[in-house]
């Protein structure tokens, strides 16, 4: 029976809602059973309240907060948990030496801020692409370029990039670009995939985070963005203490020219947005309905809404001069209240689901979109083609499976098939998506199995689960804790990334290898290798600096205070062995590496002038100090170019000003 | 018959190494032959001149640096190369999920200025320890305490770092610290590993780079450092333009106050470090005797001098006042015409060697020095036991063996062999010690077998191959280029850490795995897992901070424009739900983590203010700021520490200030 023909009370949502929250406590309260941990039952305010009082008393911080770093031990459904050592099945992540990985990933860091390149399924980290951070090995942060990349781009040192996202040509990932978010600053970068590096950061006026972010299939027409943090908008310290007049906003960014097109207000906070697959919606979950400023106040009602933006009716009223303009940037009303939502096409729908649920993600053939309920044992199935006509949730949701205690993502393998995190189990659930639309709400009727991982996961994501056309075997467990599952490396232990075969059919989920991460990957998008076409060596075409010659190799005097130095890298030798400055000068410093072969970088580093950067073949950079110290600099190269590496150098002497 | 009975003709010597490069100038003369990449010829201005002047016109800079890249494809010594693909001997190198990896290995990070925690056998990165960069996933760099080690440290934001050293007692690891060089900036730094990170950096006086570092062993009484490049001393701009003014330094630092002890000035450029087992002797290689500034210049001759350090000699200099005082730092004249070396006991000997020798391992039982030719083909064998009667080569060099192209690095196993790293051939050579001592110089007769590599490898390191006690079975090799062994991820290519089953006797060397590296590491060090006892929580008493309890949590105004916020954090809350500042106030923001349990991290960001830091369990962080821009900031924990992570939250206000 599909949910569209039973309609269901919905206060039976809310019977499971306190069902989970009963299961939590019960965990919590028998800590003998659960953990090793003696500290477990430290910070649990909501311990002497009875277990209804305690969800009503809105102080479930405590008690859920709690239970990360004890799952290891009880698992909410052990009985369907299956054995984490993998079985003799023949799933093998293993790439010989030499051989190549099949697929490329792409790990957002977290407050790392940089992106991570992983293979597919060997699990080794290829590279690094600094983004929101600063990277010496590369020089990002540190060439001229690049600084002022940053600077332009808000002037902050750091970033928390949460969800990487590939451009797409007809729902299908063309290998151009990788976009992503920065929660702390409300930013969005983006990566170029010819060069694997950020070649664009955009500071978004009016938002103090943005949480969620995708690019809009099927053509990547804009990169979208969740305002997590309301504020007041402008956020400029008037009414500063007033969060009746606080926002959050929704935004859409122009993938071209990273310039802000326009935005929407809502209520309550964002969360997680995806988008249908043809061009109208982008589904946002979000939280805190109540519009509090503390945690007591945000988990204190029953229910959220799910945000549902109509891209063409926001387009229009755009168009038609709807919004107020904020900071340059048109912000279109879309709160419940607006006008814009009164008529015949709302700008954004409201649907009502279980309180604080997590994310969205969209099934591959656009039918669904899964809105994992997190404090809510359920996912509940949106139907996307009766949006257009309703928001009523007894129309628009499809189906509301029980999957297990703390379910956050839900990722495809293409047949049929969705798996989920469970935060609070510590396990995957593998279940039919056909079948819970056909089951009654809360039936745990379509699920197939449930694979233990270690601990807490967050993302997941399986091969190409965001495309039209998902290609199964491999499935990623982002898991938050490692807790025992690595030698010891301090009080900062690393991430666990499990790597599950999920195979292409019915075939059991077999848990493959274990891979500690550096703090702290959030999500993570994986493509083809044939989808990617990464050059080698540099097209001189494709930067703005002028590429230099050995005869170019010199210093020009520009100014009475400053010089303009050339010179070329090559194989042990620098285009200048030597050259001299005036203290006090403005050195700008342009470097080309005349190579041509692949993978041979120089590296051009200034002792105590912290400067160092890499040049790869037929690249230019620069770089632009101050000589403030007379003496003799030795520049040398950091990249390990040849057998004579080591005596590869320049040296720059700063003599002393006159007098 | 040893060397020690039949010294031999030093001109054989010398004809070895013009074999060198006649075989280099053959490799780079057919190019067909070797390689598939068009430019590999570029930048060779020696070829026009015939083999023998190529060497004495000191040109072999051309030549020499471009064999990198292209040595994939010949092998000097095929013949004697293994096949890439591992065998089926068995040897894995998998850790099964949820089994912990057998060693620590400690990866130097190159100018990515980072350590690299990784698990033997699996090569999974478990860590990451950052030292001279910064790293805004931890917070180094961000908080008051990292921030200030930083600036006292030097002030840079970057560093290059080359030679990490567990710290040892009666010869043997004591998984107390690891001490490791910043080449760029001449700085040394210790990272504590009890919890895993830097706790201090020393900006040694005097010094521009340091190269080699070791510490001095049996137990650890001085880490020891080679400054590299030859500058004026002091290096202030006076008499810049003179390098017969120039000069280069060895130093001792003390390994508990970290402070510089003494210096020592040395003829020519320093390169690799080691000491004997007994605390006597450090070994250190060098080049360019013919103190030169450029490269033609610096290959000119056909020796060069290796320098043998005599410690306690040293020290009586100091004490008996026998040094000049630079920039505060005793600086003992240990030139070749110093009258310290004019005794019975000079403080340095200087023991000729081919042209241009790269590294210098002591062997496990401390009876010899192993030092590798790089353009020569052999390794130098010094006899330690005989360095205290002479300094004369035909009585101190113990062996010679013609190992292959370009050898770096030596790396042993404990039973009796000796494994050189390769540069030009790409291959590790197995060799076997005793043989080439009583083997002919230049005789190929110790060699036992050979291993292709890809490509271009720098260090090699076995299992504690720097103990007394190897424990062999595993080897690395840190290759430079990766080329085509992975997949492509832009011009900046990964290096290539290939991990080689070497047995625990006479076995077979098998390739067992490929890892791609971020740039760029340049050494490694293993220890057992026994030997590392890492803290999961923090000791209060371990650090300066004042430690927060929930009733500390609060605001308090220290003076007209500055406030002391003091908070507490713990799964979903921090201590204080919101602060109100005032415009322009300086911020010092306190935060202690409550939590007891083991891997509940807690993140402080602060959006729009450039702040983020971590606090462990029991750990306490402070940074502080100034207030500058009115509005409201949602502080938020950015280690997703909890099913209800996302509502973690405290709430500045930053009031506008009147008027």
């Amino acid at each position: 029976m599909s949910k569209h023909e039973t309609p269901r009370d919905p206060n039976e949502v809310l019977e499971e809602y306190e069902e989970t929250l009963d299961s939590v406590l019960a965990e919590v309260e028998s800590p003998d059973e659960a953990t090793t941990d003696d500290d477990i039952s430290l910070g649990l305010p909501g311990l002497s309240l009875g277990r209804r009082d305690f969800m009503k008393a809105g102080v479930a911080a405590g008690a859920m907060g709690s239970v990360a770093g004890c799952s290891a031990l009880s698992g909410g459904d052990s009985s369907a948990g299956s054995q984490s050592t993998p079985s003799s099945s023949g799933a093998s992540h293993t790439v010989e030496p030499g051989e190549h990985d099949e697929y490329y990933g792409f790990w957002s860091g977290g407050h790392s801020g940089e992106l991570r390149v992983i293979g597919i399924p060997s699990m080794r980290e290829l590279t690094r692409i600094p983004v929101f951070n600063t990277d010496c090995a590369s020089g990002y942060g540190f060439t001229d370029g690049t600084q002022e990349m940053l600077e332009e781009g808000g002037g902050y040192s750091w970033g928390d990039n949460h969800h990487p996202n590939l451009s797409e040509t007809d729902g299908d990932y063309d290998g151009e670009y990788l976009y992503v978010n920065d929660k702390a600053n409300g930013r969005i970068a983006r990566v170029n995939l010819t060069y694997f590096e950020t070649d664009a950061i955009t500071d978004v006026p009016n938002m103090q985070a943005i949480h969620g972010c995708c690019v809009l299939s099927p053509d990547t027409k804009y990169v979208l963005g969740n305002g997590e943090f309301r504020a007041p908008l402008p956020n400029d310290g008037t009414d500063a203490k007033n969060p009746d007049n606080y926002t959050s906003l929704f935004v859409a960014v122009d993938p071209d020219s990273m310039e802000t097109q326009w935005q929407v207000k809502v209520d309550g906070n964002l969360d997680i947005v995806d988008t249908g697959k043809e061009g109208r919606w982008a589904i946002s979950s979000a939280y805190n309905s109540e519009e509090a400023t503390d945690i007591q106040g945000m988990t204190k009602d029953d229910r959220d809404n799910v945000k549902a933006f109509d891209i063409p009716a926001i387009e229009q009223a755009v168009e038609n001069g709807n919004y107020e303009e904020v900071n340059g940037i048109p912000v279109v009303d879309g709160t419940q209240g607006s006008s814009l939502n009164q008529g015949d096409r709302p700008v954004v729908k409201y649907i009502p689901t279980p309180k604080s649920p997590h994310c969205v993600e969209v099934g591959p053939n656009g039918d669904y979109a899964f809105i994992a309920g997190k404090l809510s044992p359920t996912v509940t199935m949106l139907d996307l083609n009766a949006l257009a006509d309703s928001s009523d949730p007894d129309e628009v949701v499809a189906g509301r499976p029980r999957v297990g205690l703390g379910p956050l993502h839900t990722t495809f393998d293409g047949n049929g098939h969705a798996y989920t995190s469970l935060f609070i189990d510590s396990q995957t659930v593998k279940w039919d998506i056909q079948a819970a639309v056909e089951a009654e709400e809360g039936s745990e009727d379509s699920i197939i199995e449930k694979q233990d991982v270690h601990y807490n996961p967050g993302h997941i994501q399986a091969l190409e689960a965001m495309t039209t056309d998902p290609d199964g075997e491999w499935l990623v467990s982002l898991n938050k804790l490692s807790k025992d599952r690595f030698l010891p490396v301090g009080p900062i232990m690393p991430d666990n990334d499990q790597l599950i075969h999920i195979g292409q059919g019915e075939k059991e989920m077999e848990l493959v290898a274990d891979h500690p991460a550096y703090p702290e990957p959030h999500d993570c998008v994986f493509a083809h290798k044939d989808k990617i076409d990464a050059k080698k060596v540099y097209d001189k075409d494709d930067y703005e600096e002028t590429y230099i010659t050995e005869e170019d190799s010199g210093v020009e005097r520009t100014g009475e205070n400053s010089v303009h130095v050339k010179m070329t890298t090559k194989r042990s030798e620098f285009g200048l062995p030597d050259f001299t400055v005036q203290e006090g000068d403005e050195v700008k410093l342009s470097t080309t590496n005349i190579e041509g072969v692949q993978d041979i970088i120089h590296g051009v580093a200034i002792p105590e002038h912290d400067i160092n950067y890499a040049v790869a073949p037929q690249d230019t950079r620069e770089v632009t100090f101050t000589a403030d110290d007379p003496g003799v600099y030795w520049i040398y190269c950091t990249y390990f170019c040849s057998a004579l590496h080591l005596e590869m150098r320049s040296r720059m002497i700063v003599e002393p000003a006159e007098g």
